[in-house]
């Protein structure tokens, strides 16, 4: 089995396509010198090795000790070096690399090769033993950390490892010296605090510092692919849906240095702005430096190119400044990038004495407004086509450019209490929280905040997704919490250098003025500009963009598939309208009984269910008609012309009797009953198992006369509109349908409605459809017979979810996190489709239905019908439209257009 | 459309084989004839005309008024008489006959045709104003009630209806005169009788009583037709599973007259004795009475012949004694009838001056014992095969053989205090209640009761159904009482003529004796011997029967399915092993934290729940382990040689956590813990759904040191009696799975474990199998990959049946009655498998399962398994063996044999 490819010199073993051998850098890294970029020599090993390290206990496979040291031989002579040779010492490079990006997930240890017996040597050809021992102190602090504490499964308390107590002792010889920063330190200083790691090391591991190259080496391997399995990498995974059998590569390249003085430098780039998808060339630097310093986030980074500089960074020198001639060279292979791989990339480059090195490229990470802006651009520039422009941007990404803006008008007048770099689109507005943990809490008790960190790092990230926005004190646009919140879409400011942040106290006080921010103090962020104001400015909508209107319009060109959207009143209908929602799939009549304006009509709904005959509840219905018919005339007004899915009554009568004896007691007086036989009437109607209890269509079974008060105003509504000069196409759903006779006897009760109301208003005909809900497993299997008396079906996939997995929704919170944890499954079922159980139903069911009526429209209104992984089975699965809450209508035409392309593929 | 088939004169337009289009009368009424054997001619109309009647809104089809008159001008020739004439008019009657026999439950009119015209002419001819008086009588009784009154929808409450006016009219003539009986009624009594019942006709139902021959007989028609979807036949399909759109057909058939003194008579019989079985000639019969008189169970009728005399009739003069020659002519077409249809036949004959008519024949109903005699002595008697002997005997008929009898050790000391006719096998002891609704109360209270009256009609069916035993003053082997019970398999003992019930002041009391019988007081019946106990005497098994064991192995001998029981303790184990159970199929471990010495287990179950850390649980469960170990081992032991599935813990925890303040402070004060914690946790607990919460499988994916201590109990238990000499198959079976992964990371944990007892054990294997329930659709549509993992599957149908209809088994309540009452359904999902939806989703597991494992053992384990009809559907989808009740073993065996058979034709 071959398990390790070289790449350098020119050549390579992998190309850009091996991403799934090779991982998304070793394939990149050997796209990069087959363009004759000048990449350090080096080797990758594959993912393949990873899933074998795992079968076979956690341990390298044996091909590995004979291809590891030839690769190592090919490289040596690449770089006319070689390592653990005293004179000329090779140092090598030990990085992760899976098929997608997961930036700071996974550990790296870099200057592996550095020991007694090769110091010496190196420190004689770089004539800077500064240098040499400042990065034995780093690898000794990398890899004590990486690989004899981690990935040996100690695991210590946050703050409590190796690497704080080598911090610690760092920061103290800093303050001992009077130093200010770590470039102060001397080679005697730098030599000193080595002897001292590792003897902190021996201490607290109980074992020696590697001194032997190959033993260190061996060492990193297995760390990283340890490192796969990492809390933070399955964290990671589990948001961003990464499967957790893809594996990790390694790549082990020699390695350069952007620490060797002035002349070197290390940096990253994008080929265009991330944030707005500007076709500029973007990205930072530091002069004498390594790559890590600018990822972390430690030191604010200089901009490449005087172009992009901007308020935060104007006074910095950039690198086309400082090194023109290297500055060209990158923006030439930035160019020649760009054009083989047809996408923005984003590059990590390290200048080592002069000499420009590539050490990375991959696809960039972008905002939505970027992803959006690039593919429509890169279309105009011919770059790509139409269909891939369409793919270009990730559905949930569209989000970002529905989120609200700060209103223009309001902002204008509004003065910054702190200025940051723009690293996230969109605006947020949230009170103040320090703390991941904190900000997890406040998501959880449905208040927004916004996060507040000097700078985030990878275990910040639960927090971060919690949070409606970031802001750090420290970090460029390439930081850790840029990067994420990015990924996310997500409003971020980063590196407002004012911000003095002290999660002890949990206030923030800003430099140059009197403001200290407390924790529950309000704060609006301006993602697109990286102001943060105090208090909540009015925001606005962002969908007029007219590029997202181009955008979406490219889109429908493609798309197949209906979407429309789940709403119950007027305004919910005109929102989806403007996003382009094509009729409403879900309309919830019990809506008009919840929240404001509800009294009356939950009044007459009451009187309904504490009735004794069906005389009563049948005068109690009639109270309630014209409230039924007025609320349902206003959505569908606001759907002219568009069909309008109508649910019948679907909850159980329970929940709407009142809990509480005042409450009941109320009630009893203005129904002039005792509040004793209302205490009684709640009790009867209680359920042990709600969710499979007398509701839906049962209702309708037991009290025809329910299901024929809401069909005539459904039917009287449309009516009186149609009267009005408006074309309205009500379509009546029947909902918890588990047998045909249930349907049957339904439609022979509209039936009749509908002639006696064609009667009362002198019409011949109305259009309108019949249908139902297939949401309990039984009616996805009876689909051939149902399709019989329904014109549509429209699944209700989370109540199909419920039945199928015999899952509760509401109670699902005592062992949901352990199957997601335990990997039992690989998502929520609740928030993706299960293709493989609720999938094979909905694929029976349509498949069966069809055969009975072959133009069956066919829907789906549960909240899958907004994710975009679930749109695109509907796709697959030949649905005629998904339906979904107005917000998410954009989102959904996006997946539905890109399934449709994907499958023509 | 031929809608009328005639037949009479020894031939006929249809056979006995027609009984899907004539009814089983109208089709056995043209078998006779066929037969050769004297049947007053007439003519059926076919259940397809009740179809056209019902779908042509309750009116009879055209066709009709020209069939019927045709087929009455043939039946006027061969009886030589003419309807409606003055001079030689014929009479008809007008009886419903559906496909299957429903007794009483439909309505018969008599004597249709007589009128003002035709009176006279009779009474000229049969020269006995007398009979036709009487006659004319029954005619306006039956009519006015039936026609008049109940086909017009007029349903009036119990005891207020035309009936019981015209009733009592006639009671309060004998009365005014002093007679005793009906008999001492003389020709001007009737005639007089005739013109007041005419009058309160008029006066109660606003219409005069018909006088018009043609008005009488369409009026009859149309009623009988209308009786079909009376409520007592409404009530009877229900219960009996007839479908409601067979429909009925109507037989129009020329009176012959039992009433017409002396030389005429009437009577019943059975070829054999339905109630043992006995190879008897076994009837009764009334002098000058018709046959309405028998089967009322009015008058005490008289055996047919010597040989079946009893105790309570021996005084009797039978047929035999009366008339010799008629009873040899009965006797051959007895044996002629048996020949011909090869079973026990009922049949029912009137004797008209002399000469014999047979009026019906029908396979006769039997108990359950006589079933399995007859079925074995046909066998003998080569008139059947052994495959159709099998099919004799219902398998629910079984039940009955199971029954208690009454310890003959006891009964021999014991004296009755009152003696009946033997009419239903078996004993029954239970309080006396002396209306059906009564009765209905006490068996919803769960309270063993006998039913007691002087005699049951059909509207106490409901009240019969629920009694344990019913004791009737009135009335013969043939009264409703004794059909009906002998139908169902119920104790009953009628005709106990020294009982003087009082059903106003509930008492019965005794002639000859001081017993006065109360509501409440206890009493013993022996159905078997028609004898009444007070109070309760021991019962024992009937299974020791060598006749039973006879059938069960024929049976055995087609069966290809296997049965296993449902048992969790020793006793019911040996029980169900008694009874051929094959293995168990679900033994359920909680049952140790219910009941009797519960106590202990119980504690250390609470103590696990209210563990704050994995430590605490685990020692609970080190305390716990004990007894379940212990618990397994009795039952396992039980079923030494035969294999036994244990299910994993399955109920959600806080099934196990005390509710109420009282029983929660003492479980704190043992505990050691304070009463607001275990109130808390039982709170956090709680669900909103607990159906589909946190249970099964779901508890030990959590907690997986559950089912760790689970799985050790196991295997230690069949380990130490493997050590002892003694073979356990113990089968783990996985609760609630709706995953692969579920069911992987439990083996893991089994395997695990296994090994580690192994070593403790020192032993090298233990046979055993892992499996899991299918209850969830997920897991029944993911059958193939689970098979991968499972070496058996066994069908959960009862939480099946809940997931996939959604409905919740214990909120039906609300709303079943109304699904089965309005047709949505056609049984109860939970009392037989829903062959469309549950069933479908089986039919795909086990072609999944099968598919990846062809040798996968598959059974069924919910309530079902005990249910004919369910396991005929386990049979055709290819189980590999049912599960049920200890009691329904020999159920479930006979109705695996009947599939077998069944499904080879």
């Amino acid at each position: 089995m071959k398990y390790v490819f070289t790449f350098g010199g020119g050549s390579a073993e992998g190309k850009a396509a091996d991403k799934n051998l090779l991982g998304g850098k070793g394939a990149n890294l050997a796209e990069m010198c087959l363009l004759g970029i000048s990449v350090p020599a080096g080797f990758t090993i594959s993912t393949e090795c990873c899933a074998a390290y795992y079968k076979n206990g956690a341990r390298l496979p044996e091909e590995l000790y004979k291809q590891v040291p030839a690769a190592l031989k090919k490289t040596e002579k690449i770089m006319n070096m070689k390592y653990g040779d005293p004179k000329n010492p090779l140092l090598v490079s030990c990085r992760s690399g899976a098929r997608s990006s997961m930036p700071g997930m996974m550990d790296t240890v870099l200057n592996v090769g550095l020991c007694s017996a090769t110091i010496p040597g190196l420190i004689a050809k770089t004539k800077n033993p500064r240098f040499v021992w400042d990065s034995y102190r780093r690898l000794i602090m990398m890899y004590a950390d990486v690989v004899m504490e981690k990935a040996e499964g100690r695991e210590p308390a946050l703050g409590k490892g190796i690497r704080k107590i080598l911090d610690d002792r760092l920061d103290e010889m800093k303050r001992s010296r009077g130093y200010m920063s770590d470039i102060e330190l001397n080679a005697d200083d730098l030599k000193a605090l080595s002897d001292d790691f590792k003897g902190l090391v021996k201490k607290h591991i109980g074992k020696p510092f590697p001194d032997d190259p190959m033993e260190q080496l061996w060492g990193a391997i297995a760390a990283v692919f340890k490192s796969w399995n990492g809390k933070k990498a399955v964290s990671y995974r589990r948001i961003e849906g990464i499967p957790d059998d893809w594996g990790t590569a390694v790549n082990v390249q020699a390695m350069v240095f952007g620490n060797m003085g002035d002349t070197s430098a290390t940096g990253v780039a994008f080929t265009r702005d991330p944030a707005t998808g500007d076709n500029k060339f973007y990205g930072e630097w530091l002069p004498n430096a390594q790559g890590e310093d600018v990822v972390a986030g430690i030191r604010t980074p200089s901009p490449i190119n005087d172009d992009t500089k901007n308020e935060q960074n104007k006074h910095l020198i950039s690198l086309q400044q400082a090194m023109p001639q290297i500055y060209k060279e990158l923006n030439d292979i930035r160019t020649k990038l760009e054009k083989n791989y047809a996408d923005m990339l984003d590059i990590e480059f390290t200048i080592q004495e002069n000499k420009l090195w590539m050490l990375q490229c991959r696809v960039g990470k972008r905002t939505g407004v970027a992803a959006l802006n690039m593919a429509l651009d890169m279309l105009k520039e011919k770059l790509i086509d139409e269909k891939t422009a369409v793919l270009r941007v990730a559905p949930n990404q569209l989000v970002e450019l529905l989120y609200p803006i700060i209103d223009p008008k309001a902002e204008k007048d509004a003065i910054p209490i702190v200025r940051g770099l723009p690293a996230g689109p969109g605006a947020a507005s949230g009170a103040l929280v320090f703390t991941a943990e904190d900000a997890v809490a406040s998501a959880r008790a449905g208040k927004s905040c916004i996060l507040v960190r000097e700078e985030t790092n990878p275990e910040d990230v639960e927090g971060m997704r919690a949070a409606a926005g970031i802001l750090t004190a420290r970090g460029g646009m390439t930081s850790h919490a840029a990067l994420v919140a990015r990924g996310w879409g997500k409003c971020c400011i980063v590196g407002a250098g004012d911000l003095q942040v002290n999660t002890k106290t949990k206030t923030a006080r800003i430099n140059n003025s009197n403001v200290v921010l407390k924790e529950g103090d309000t704060v609006t962020l301006n993602g697109t500009r990286g102001n943060v104001y105090l208090g909540t400015l009015p925001m606005m909508d962002a969908t007029q963009n007219p590029r997202f209107r181009q955008f979406m319009k490219l889109a429908d060109k493609f798309r197949t598939m209906g979407v429309r959207t789940n709403a119950d009143t007027p305004e919910d209908a005109g929102k989806a309208r403007a996003f382009g929602a094509e009729g409403i799939g879900l309309l919830r009549t019990e809506h008009m009984f919840y929240g404001e304006g509800s009294d009356k009509p939950l009044f007459y709904l009451r009187k309904m269910i504490l009735s004794n005959t069906t005389e009563e509840r049948k005068a109690a219905l009639d109270e309630l008609f014209p409230y039924v018919k007025d609320s349902l005339k206003g959505t569908l007004e606001a759907m002219e012309g568009l069909p309008v899915t109508i649910r019948l009554l679907d909850p159980p009568l329970h929940e709407f009797v009142p809990q509480g004896a005042q409450k009941q007691a109320q009630l009893a007086e203005s129904l002039k009953i005792s509040p004793e036989e209302i205490r009684k009437r709640g009790e009867e109607l209680n359920e042990t198992n709600p969710m499979m209890g007398h509701r839906g269509v049962r209702l309708g079974i037991t009290y025809p006369e329910i299901t024929e008060m809401w069909v005539r105003a459904i039917f009287e509504a449309a009516i009186e509109l149609k009267k009005a000069g408006k074309k309205c196409i009500p379509e009546i759903m029947v909902p918890v349908t588990c047998d045909i006779a249930e349907i049957e006897k339904t439609k022979e009760i509209t039936e009749r409605i509908y002639r006696e109301v064609l009667k009362k208003f002198k019409l011949k005909k109305l259009e309108y459809k019949y249908g139902t809900m297939i949401e309990i497993p039984r009616a996805a299997l009876l689909s051939d017979r149902i399709a019989k008396t329904c014109e549509f079906f429209s699944f209700g996939t989370n109540d199909l979810t419920q039945m199928t997995f015999g899952f509760s929704r509401d109670d699902i919170g005592a062992f949901m996190h352990d199957y997601l944890e335990k990997k039992i499954l690989p998502a929520d079922p609740f928030q993706t489709i299960d293709v493989d159980g609720v999938g094979e139903l909905i694929r029976l069911s349509v498949e069966r239905g069809r055969k009975t009526r072959p133009d069956l429209k066919i829907g789906i209104c549960g909240e899958h019908g907004g994710d975009p992984a679930s749109v695109e089975f509907c796709h697959k699965t030949g649905l005629t439209y998904v339906s979904c809450s107005p917000f998410r209508v954009p989102i959904a035409r996006l997946a539905a257009a890109q399934a449709a392309i994907k499958a023509e593929k």
